[in-house]
C-alpha cells in the first residue's frame, strides 16, 4: 500500500459507491451491480478498473452520457453503448460461477496504435474468457495491448523506465521514457491489432455502434464509449458440469505442477495472482490511495453521501 | 519460390489431393472440403498448412488415426478429435462469405511452453475471426504462440538467428539458435500461454476430449490431434447485412489510410497480405519445394494418382 493510502473494508466501499450511484439516478438493483464490478476489481488488484473510476463516471452522469436508468436486452449478446464497460473480467467470472463458460470480447476509446501507425487508432480491447472448475471459476482477462496504462502511470510515479516497443510519444516515435508514453503498442504487434480491429467489428460494427471508424475520419467524433460481445455457453448443453469440472481441475492441476524455467517461482493459473490479492483485501482492506481519497471526498460533499469508514 | 521447386496450378493441385485422399477412403465430397482447404492456404503463402500436410495425413489413415468416413454434427459447434484441424482460417473465411461473422478457438498437439515452464505444455491454440465485407471476407487468423514452426524452418534453412524470447531449447533454456529451437513460447508470456490454457478449456474440455491433461500427466498420453470451438454469428440477427458491410468498410479505410511509423510502408488489414499472395498464385502456380515433390511423388505411386502437372 502506498504512503498516505487509507485503507477501506470491501463493504463499506460497495456501500459508498451504491450510495453515491442512487444519488445520480441509478436503481439500487443497477447500483449494487456496478459497484460489485468496482470492488471486485480493487479486491483483486486491478486498481485501475476499481474505485479510481467513481468520480470520472460521477462526471459522465452529471453530463448525461451516463444513462443511470439504461435496461439491458440479452440474446447471443451484443452490449453497445456502455460508456466505461468496467472490468469484463468480472463479467467473465460472474457467468462462470453460474455454470456456464463465458467469451467477452470489448471495444472502447482509441488508444493504441494499430500495427505500423503513429497514432492511437484502436481500444486497448480485452478480452476475458471464464470456466467453471472444482476451486471456482478460472478468469482469463487481458487486453491486447503490450502493457496497460496502470503500468505506464506507475513508471512514471516511480521514475522508472518502460520495456521497448511497448508505447510511443504523441509524435509517434518509439520511447521508453514513461513521461513521454503517449500511444500504447499492440501485444504482438498484427496479432494484437488485429484483435482490437475485430472486436470492433464484432462488438462495435455488427451492434451498428462503431467507435473507431467515426474516431479516426475526418470528422472525430470521439465519445467515451465502449461495446461488447459476450458469449455464454451453458457447459451442461455439451457434458455434466461436473465431469467438466473434473476435467478443469485435471489440467489446472498439471500446468501448476510443471518444471519451471530459471528465475520462476511458480506458475500461475490466469487469475490466481487476482485470486491472492483478492484474498488478501477482503480481509486488510482496499488501499485507496491519497488524491483518489480527495476525489471521493468531493463526490460525497456533492452528494450528501458518508464516506467510508477506514483504517 | 526456392530453387529446384515445382510450380503447380491450384486446380491441378486440388485434383491431385482430392484423388489421393478418395484412395484413402473419404467420399468425394469430404476429400474436396479437405482439398480446397490445403490448397487455400498454398495459395495465400501458408506453406506449412499446405499440401506439405499430405504425406503426413497419408500416414495417419494408414495407421487409422484419422478416421476418413467421420461425419460432423453441427450446433454452436465444438469439433473434437479432428486429428489434424488444418488452417482455421479458410473455415472462419468460409463462415464469411456466407454473411456470417466467426471465432474460431482451436486446440492441439503440446508445442507450447505455459509461461514459466520449461517444457511444451500447451498447444500454439491458434484463433481465426472472419466477417463480411464490401471486397470480400476480413479474416483474422493467428497462433498463441510468439513466432510460428515455419519461421524456425525457415531461420533452420537460411542459417539466420531467431527473434530472443521466441523459443527455447530442448532442455527449457532461452536460445536463438533456429538448430536448437525445441520449444515455443507464448506471445506476450502469460497472454498467450492464458489464452491457449483457455482454448483448451473451450474447445477440448468442454468437448470432454481433454489434449493436455492426459499429455501432461504421468501417463503422457499424446497422440495427434486437435478440437475446435466454433461460433458462427447470422449479420442479420442484428442489422442488415448490407449496412454491416458498409460500416466495416469505413472501418478498413480509416484504418489503411492512418499515418504510418518510420519504417512502415503501409498499413496491411488482417489477411491482406495472404490475399495478395493468393492472386499472384492463383496465376503464377503454387510453389512446391523438391523435398516435399519427392514425398507427393511416393503417395503418388504408392496410390496409382497422377502426379500434378507444373511448370
Amino acid at each position: 500500500m502506498s504512503a498516505a493510502a487509507k485503507a477501506v473494508g470491501h463493504e463499506e466501499l460497495g456501500r459508498f459507491i451504491r450510495e453515491i450511484l442512487v444519488k445520480y439516478g441509478a436503481s439500487e438493483p443497477d447500483a449494487a451491480i456496478v459497484a460489485q464490478g468496482l470492488v471486485w476489481a480493487n479486491l483483486r488488484g486491478s486498481d485501475g478498473h476499481g474505485v479510481s473510476r467513481l468520480p470520472r463516471y460521477v462526471k459522465l452522469l452529471q453530463r448525461g452520457e451516463i444513462d443511470a436508468m439504461a435496461q439491458p436486452r440479452v440474446c447471443f449478446a451484443l452490449i453497445r453503448h456502455t460508456t466505461h464497460t468496467g472490468a469484463i473480467g468480472r463479467y467473465a467470472q460472474w457467468i462462470a460461477e453460474r455454470g456456464c463458460a463465458a467469451v467477452l470480447m470489448g471495444a472502447g476509446p482509441t488508444l493504441m496504435a494499430y500495427h505500423g501507425a503513429r497514432v492511437a487508432s484502436m481500444a486497448t480491447s480485452p478480452i476475458a474468457i471464464a470456466v467453471p472448475s472444482g476451486n471456482g471459476p478460472i478468469a482469463l482477462d487481458m487486453a491486447t495491448s503490450t502493457i496497460s496504462n496502470g503500468k505506464i502511470l506507475q513508471a512514471r510515479a516511480t521514475g522508472g523506465a518502460l520495456p521497448p516497443g511497448t508505447v510511443l510519444t504523441a509524435a509517434g516515435e518509439p520511447t521508453t521514457d514513461a513521461k513521454e508514453a503517449e500511444i500504447l503498442l499492440p501485444l504482438g504487434g498484427p496479432k494484437g491489432s488485429g484483435l482490437a480491429f475485430m472486436f470492433e467489428m464484432l462488438a462495435s460494427v455488427l451492434a451498428a455502434a462503431p467507435i473507431q471508424a467515426p474516431a479516426l475520419g475526418p470528422q472525430k467524433r470521439t465519445r467515451h464509449t465502449g461495446n461488447t460481445a459476450m458469449l455464454a455457453i451453458d457447459i451442461e448443453t455439451f457434458r455434466p458440469l461436473i465431469d467438466f469440472k473434473t476435467d478443469a481441475d485435471a489440467l489446472a492441476a498439471v500446468v501448476k505442477a510443471l518444471p519451471r524455467q530459471t528465475g520462476f517461482d511458480e506458475i500461475l493459473l490466469p487469475g490466481e495472482r487476482g485470486n491472492r490479492t483478492e484474498t488478501v483485501r477482503r480481509k486488510s482492506g482496499i488501499p485507496i490511495p491519497a488524491k483518489l481519497w480527495e476525489e471521493l471526498g468531493s463526490v460525497a460533499k456533492e452528494t450528501g453521501v458518508k464516506m467510508p469508514a477506514h483504517t
